[in-house]
């Protein structure tokens, strides 16, 4: 059998710089663990653009098509702000999630014990914080047509269409169902059932689905009473399943209040492919920093910890992702931290690439 | 000349418990400061759909359109979650805000001193906050078409449509941009530019009408950024203009920031009438709260500071309405609490209409 393959697109920003410290991780794995992959790496975003001019070039998205899963960086930068939307950095990831067909994006807000003082939140709130996010990745607002500025009288008209249908509602749910039931067997899902008839039909479905999954306690809540309620008591949500708008900013939200940005990771799952194993994606939370990048401050751990996931989602090594967590934790607990998690007193940040070599010591 | 005419509509939930503690304060006005108001009530929400099979009656919507100023308490409920899409109790919210053209929403996310313990973040992210989100109220994905849920092949499709027009971006950036020449010169615009031509279109004309406001120090912030940016530290922010729906989760998840939900204002603006005066709906941010509805528990605070609001902006009385916020903050400070804001030691919560009474009194 041929070793698993893996697609790795630095992107721009601290992309690059993250992605180094993950590629000594996977070295690691092939060394002493006998699991070795076949590594390829290519161009999205800014770097694609500068490249060839687009984003995402067709060969950089047949290889994905291909792999066992694609790793990602980060995409962006003020550089890029004034080209032309179809081809800004964004749309290389966008056409990624789209054609890869990865609707379902697992984002877990956990809250490290080490890092716990980091939230802006008071301790009690977010100390032992572990909820996951599913939000729909390939549908809605992102991609619904008719979209685009059209002239209209005398002036101009700002037009993106939110449309789901049933199955793509259907199949998110399913995911967090799932999920649910390895976790605490809690699902809540957000919508605007009261605005949009987009969210209407959402609850129906959601509802729907739940009957297959009758031990797990299904509750709806709007999104903006939801966006509240991550900011009041987080506790509350175990698994957290929404559309593809709301969960960008209820993501990001939930991201920030663990207080560990630079250290989450992300999934971004599609339906299995003839191995079995799912298409798949990912990439940590945080974006491509472009004012740290090429510095050496960069907190390589949410990459790190997307590579976890992998190990986990894509190779079903639940166990040797465990271990790369463990590692995490180990290296935090011994007090290492990269510039974003300075804070203590009298301690001195290490760099990116300190922070991926005490991580692969740890392992 | 006539008094200026209030129409209050308490709605439902505890709706017309905190809106009864409105009346003592507006009866205040009229004895102690000749500040007299011709004030008339009706239905809206769950209670209009009970009584007139729809969430507004005509004959009300007709009465709202005339009035100087109309103040809301809050609409919904689980009793009416059976209803259809078309006659749920918001609908009757948002058919007054859409039909008196009320563009832009004014909410205030201000931390009490009283209370800054109350909020989860930590005080010092939150004492002494005061920022202003100004959410456009009249279109966007709220209301615009095509939507509703259709069928296709052999499924249905839920479909809503974000749709902004350049006048409509550029009269609520105005509205934006006069409040922060009148705070701190300082504005951020929220969108998801880098994934909606909606929010490409929103960023020009914020920025074209940025150039009547060169004093105005104008920032642009991805919506999910701006999520996180609320979480993380919120006091870099002053004022805040975004789009209906993206405001309708910021404004929410800023509110909750400040851990005085049951404080909270809210102003609804729209142009100016033959009196100069402008079209205006005043309600607090909270909703019905129906778990504790008739029980004398809820905070009557949020909804008259909403007529603190109406006193500054559709009555130019600024000063009254700085007395009447005054007058909350000593009986806050007094020691005075209502069960949601309970949480020192040995302190007994005050009931709505005592809390209205230790108002009225302070005044
Ligand atoms: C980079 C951007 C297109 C993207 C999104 O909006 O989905 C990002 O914010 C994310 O959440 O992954
Ligand atoms: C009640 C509901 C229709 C409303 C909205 O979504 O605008 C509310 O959440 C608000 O923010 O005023």
């Amino acid at each position: 059998m041929s070793n698993p393959s893996l697609l790795i697109l630095p992107g721009d920003g601290i992309g690059p710089e993250v992605m180094a410290e993950v590629r000594k991780v996977i070295d690691w794995y092939g060394a002493k663990r006998d699991l070795a992959f076949d590594v390829s790496e290519d161009l999205v975003g800014g770097a694609a653009y500068d490249a060839h001019g687009t984003p995402l070039h067709d060969d950089t998205m047949a290889k994905a098509q291909e792999v066992d899963a694609v790793l990602l960086g980060a995409v962006g930068g003020p550089k890029y702000d004034v080209l032309d939307f179809s081809v800004k950095p964004e749309r290389g990831l966008l056409r990624l999630r789209k054609e890869m067909d990865l609707y379902a994006n697992l984002r877990p807000a956990q809250c490290f014990d080490a890092l716990a003082d980091f939230s802006s939140l008071k301790k009690d709130v977010v100390a032992g914080l572990d909820i996951m996010i599913v939000r729909e990745l390939t549908s809605g607002i992102y991609f619904g047509e008719p979209r685009g500025i059209i002239e209209e009288g005398n002036e101009r008209v700002g037009i993106n269409t939110q449309r789901y249908t049933e199955s793509e509602i259907d199949r998110v749910a399913r995911s967090a169902f799932e999920l649910a039931m390895k976790r605490d067997k809690k699902l809540c899902s957000m919508e605007k059932a009261n605005v949009m008839e987009s969210g209407v039909l959402w609850r129906e479905v959601v509802t729907e689905v739940g009957k297959d999954y009758p031990e797990v306690e299904l509750s709806h809540m709007y999104a903006d009473a939801g966006a509240m309620q991550l900011c009041r008591w987080p506790k509350q949500f175990d698994v957290i399943v929404t559309d593809n708008l709301f969960g960008d900013l209820l993501s990001d939200a939930a991201a920030m209040l663990t207080g560990s940005l630079g250290m989450l990771p992300s999934a971004s799952l599609g339906a299995p492919m003839a191995n079995g194993r799912p298409k798949a994606l990912y990439e940590p939370v945080h974006g491509s920093a472009p004012d740290i990048a090429g510095q050496g401050k960069a907190n390589p751990i949410a990459c790190i910890l997307s590579f976890a996931m992998a190990l986990r989602y894509s190779f079903d090594l639940g166990d040797e992702a465990t271990r790369l967590e463990q590692a995490v934790e180990k290296v935090l607990a011994d007090g290492a931290r990269t510039a974003d998690l300075l804070g203590e007193e009298g301690v001195d940040p290490v760099s990116t690439s300190q922070m991926g070599d005490a991580i692969v010591a740890a392992l």
